[in-house]
């Protein structure tokens, strides 16, 4: 007796300090996951050959009932046109060929992109935004990344580098940003974005707060919402600024790209109502009126823990455009 | 002896004064023109009969060499997805069907969209963006339009409302815009935006100037160009910090999109240099490294006089497909 083997991608998720990968199939059901160190400070052939042979075992259980499709790469920086990785952060490649590294082990569609496209497309084929067509992901981690999808297709622009909303000037001479210039919407709207307000309010008057005096280091976004939630007004006046810096650039984006949806993924979004609350609040006292209550302001609807491995499979699944 | 008929579109541009319309063929060339005034206080229905009425006449000579294979309308507020238009400006229909309206006449495919977004397609048909798939069109009149191709299609977002980059918040707290909120990017960049910085320069010093005491209602753009090619010092800072905001702006909108290039059209885009030369200089002053020297900004291709009419034209083209 002869059954026919369902087909699969695999997932795999490059961050700063591991690898995550995993086996995806068409309904967004990760069958099998694992996870590696990075190890930035080795070449990225080294990383390729621990993630092949780490999935060869994994794989070996698997391959019975299974076809593998494509490969699908999530990494920060990751290039959908070049299939290359260029100057990530925390890595210390210069340029990695993702496409050729997957390839020597495996002769299938290789396709690559950076981490916030992923999760968009992730979202559009498994999360919040599964009947949209025209939606932004934003991703509130250390940064702040976006991928923008438009005629249900993610937009990669001339040069596959579209979607770097963390990088809007969204305060004119504001805070210093990575980037050499100056009020960076991820200098506020991201997890070290919150961290840096809540220090200058600290600074800035003797004013008493949950978040006084914490031990080096645990002064974090999600400590920061703990404290919200505990009424901490400090803490809570620092939810209300980011959320009205985040608005009123959102709102500015929506009259570039009039989505459906706007869906906020990572960290600081598990803040929940205390971000979206006055998020959305500033949001709509910002934007054009054209778009007033049009426009929803949505948690993202994937797996935290899974969502970049989704996403780096969806890659392929949305590539090979089989029908979901 | 049989002929084979030419293909050809009726591109049709109504304006807040006058409606235009001409006959487009597949290599941008208009064969026909012809105008008649708009009469926004009359009804919609009215505008159609003599606009239908003046190219029934001028069809009669051509309808021997030519096969019409739509009609293409740009309009103030024109949706794409619901061919109507609605509140449009200077004129006094609450909302007007445009399909419906030019079928009585013509039993032909009908498309609509707003004037930026006609400008984007006929500048990508048969002008400037020709061999590009992703670019931002940018219509400086008395407001500021944009129209924004990604992947070779105009993006239209959720409601048809993309593109209204004019209404991006470029000064915080700036000036009051016509949408009712402040700040707005087309109070700064646009023929009335230019004006209102010389207004406010002349109010505030007793600088000297060409453009101090003309005659009522004669302080244009044109007029500020003029004077700034003189080496007028005053209309020279008037276009410096025009560019400044457009050009920051612009880099924002950049980060989000990754365009290969951002073209400009209309009056205040004629100004050539004075404008485009400040332009470019804050737009790399003001982009994200990633960006730099990648993006050109390019004056319009089109015939001034003639392209939204090429551009509606162009409307139907892009809907079938033809290759140009």
């Amino acid at each position: 007796m002869s059954t026919k083997r369902k087909e699969i991608t695999l997932g795999i998720d490059i961050g700063g300090t591991n690898t995550a990968f995993g086996l995806v199939d068409r309904d967004g059901v990760c069958v099998a996951i694992s996870k590696i160190p990075t190890r930035g400070d080795e070449p990225a052939e080294r990383l390729f050959e621990r993630i092949f042979s780490a999935f060869n075992q994994l794989w070996e259980d698997k391959k019975e009932g299974y076809e593998l499709r494509g490969i699908g790469i999530g990494a920060p920086n990751g290039n959908y046109f070049s299939g290359c990785v260029e100057n990530p952060p925390n890595l210390s490649w210069d340029r990695a060929n993702m496409v050729e590294l997957s390839q020597k082990y495996y002769d299938l569609p290789v396709k690559v992109t950076n981490d916030a496209n992923a999760a968009a497309l992730g979202e559009m084929l498994f999360g919040a935004a599964k009947t949209m067509k025209n939606f932004i992901e934003i991703t509130l981690g250390t940064g702040l990344g976006s991928g923008i999808v438009v005629n249900g297709q993610v937009v990669y622009g001339n040069d596959g580098n579209a979607g770097e909303m963390g990088h809007i000037i969204a305060v004119h001479e504001g805070r210093l940003c990575n980037c050499g210039r100056r009020g960076c919407l991820e200098t506020y709207a991201s997890a070290s974005g919150i961290r840096r307000t809540v220090e200058e309010m600290l600074d800035k008057s003797e004013r008493s707060s949950l978040l006084r005096n914490l031990p080096a280091g645990s002064l974090t976004s999600k400590e920061i919402a703990r404290a919200a939630a505990k009424g901490d007004a400090l803490a809570l006046e620092a939810f209300q600024f980011t959320a009205e810096i985040l608005g009123r650039t959102l709102a500015d984006a929506v009259a570039i790209l009039s989505p459906e949806a706007i869906i906020l993924f990572g960290g600081l979004a598990q803040a929940g109502e205390l971000l979206f609350a006055p998020l959305r609040k500033a949001y709509e006292e910002n934007v054009l009126n054209i778009f007033s209550g049009k426009v929803k302001i949505l948690p993202s609807g994937l797996d935290a823990d899974q969502a970049a491995i989704l996403g780096a499979g969806a890659l392929i699944w949305s590539e090979l455009g089989v029908d979901l």
